[in-house]
């Protein structure tokens, strides 16, 4: 099969490949219809966060069709259209039933290793080995869906369970207050998830036209192009001089951090979901004086699928909106490059 | 009057000084019926928090009676049996109203000064002035209470209050898995507030017996010694290898900090009231692959003190154990050598 890999800094190929098979008895094979670029790949792509080796399979979102399952496998079913979630997960741990598969004490990571040691494809290709498919998949009832829900679906996979993750993480709830750092996919779709959540007001921190367009689709009230000081005095300014209840931090830089940090009322919560680069400590004492808290992390948007499934269904949200552009898997080097160069908000990839 | 001073690292003394007058028209003067000292008390003692200028006043928890009052003061009259929190606040500013009265717009410090700038006295002595009495006070119903009762209203002025907050700031609620990390009188404090809150399991971190003793009559139902790497792993014993829902963190240094953060469950969350010292910068990246928050800081005592009096009044709560000495306030030199010398838990001074 074709399946993507990274070479280094800035060299994605497309590659043929073994085709995966079972390995063990929980396994399936999955026939990618979708996949995309998250921005977590980008990191990668910079050389930033360059301890994986390369050369290796990258991609960790993808939706698809159940081609061939293993004997164990009870509940996924050969035809099913299925969701997977960026990491796989058994769902019957403590962690898993606590509503943190993402920290599975069976976890392993598309393009890396499954818990048992054995290489697992990554994502964007066109077939991946599944492990522990009952736990890791959710099933799309009624089979395939029309096509115009791929993208939708698709974001259940990360983007935008991600921005859910910030926002709930963030306390953000009815009458809320909410102000969002980061105008990527996951920003945009904390947006989208706060109005869902029933989000009072919502500031989308943006100065890119087409971005702050889209905020404002999903729901943004306001829209707050000044960034640092000058960003956190703008927003404080929108609610009483004192600040949100609640924030997204959609980002993961120092910078990013702070301004959440500095923006929150006092009392206030810091949802984050941002992957932290360049050391951000959390200021403790800041936090202690002003009773901001932080929560959030990588998300566990397996716990959070099938809440949230039906709404993407039945039209009630649309977070595909967050694809701006759409390639054939054979030209994946110009997605990764059209969403480094900020020329896309999210690649959506077809094999 | 008679008021205690601080001089220097263990230099206490108690001073006449010129008795408080009304300054402001929302002012109230106070006669101290009881105070205490404080775990923070003796950061300055120990000279560790050593920014402020000394001489000065101290202590800044204490109940008492109203002996007179400004023109513009309504709810509180002369007579009435009050509790101080342990700052002034007026409790209509927007951050009073949303709970966080410790950022009071006109927030003020006992023994320091006031919003304007005018000098207040320390909770140690035999009168104060209290700035906006009508937001600051908590008015005890039906008069002085009997003696036996003083000593858990005191500890509405701060340390039970404390340990609540930690315990709402960790999430604590029906059935949680807790444990207190801190044998002070706010880590017992957070065992009772725990209890309370209908935790399910609940240790307390101790390696002193009477602490421990204490403990379990606030409900622990477990009692860890081990410090360290060894009280991380003595704790995820107790809770499938995971860890529990909630640790309050009621120290407030590097390692008890570090603590708090290894013994969390996944998606577990830290409620912290210790005031931060040495530099525990948090660890952002274990919490963003842990999903543990991090939540709390300076208690809003006052907004919780009306709710949380009326099981004090009727006895269904004795927060008052964490006293177990009591020096007549001529003593307060040795009030604060029997704390800071382990010798006692926490010391109630009558002037």
């Amino acid at each position: 099969m074709r399946a993507t890999i990274i070479h280094g800094e800035k060299d994605i190929r497309l590659e043929e490949v073994p085709d995966p098979r079972l390995v063990s008895g929980q396994d399936a094979i999955v026939r990618v219809v979708a996949s995309c670029v998250c921005g977590s790949d980008l990191w990668h792509y910079r050389g930033i966060a360059s301890s994986a080796k390369v050369p290796r399979p990258i991609g960790h979102e993808f939706v698809g069709i159940v081609e061939e399952v293993a004997d164990g496998v009870a509940r996924v079913k050969v035809g099913d259209f299925v969701i997977a979630p960026f990491y796989d997960c058994d769902m019957t741990c403590a962690n898993c039933r606590n509503g943190f598969s993402t920290s599975c004490l069976e976890k392993g990571d598309w393009g890396g290793e499954d818990h048992w040691g054995h290489p697992v494809d990554g994502g964007q290709g066109e077939y991946v080995r599944v492990p522990h498919a009952d736990g890791t998949l959710t099933v799309v009832p009624g089979g395939a869906p029309s096509d115009d829900l791929v993208p939708g679906l698709l974001t259940l996979s990360d983007v935008f369970l991600t921005g859910h993750h910030a926002a709930v993480s963030a306390g953000v709830t009815a009458g809320s207050t909410v102000v969002v750092v980061g105008d990527g996919a996951v920003g945009l779709s904390g947006v989208l998830a706060s109005t869902r959540l029933g989000a009072g007001r919502i500031v989308a921190m943006s100065r890119h036209a087409p971005r702050q367009a889209l905020a404002r689709e999903f729901g943004a009230t306001d829209v707050v192009a000044e960034r640092g000081v000058e960003g956190v005095a703008a927003v404080k300014d929108l609610f009483d001089g004192i600040g949100p209840d609640a924030v997204l931090e959609c980002v993961g830089t120092k910078e990013s951090m702070d301004q959440a940090l500095r923006s929150a009322r006092p009392g206030g919560q810091v949802g984050f979901v941002g992957v932290p680069h360049g050391e951000p400590e959390l200021p403790v004492r800041r936090m202690f004086s002003t009773n901001v808290g932080v929560r959030g992390g990588v998300a566990p948007v397996r716990n959070y699928a099938e809440a949230l499934l039906p709404e993407v269904l039945d039209r009630t949200i649309d977070p595909g909106r967050v694809f701006d552009l759409e390639l054939p898997l054979a030209d994946v080097a110009e997605a990764y490059a059209a969403m480094d160069e900020r020329r896309a908000i999210k690649t959506l990839l077809r094999p």
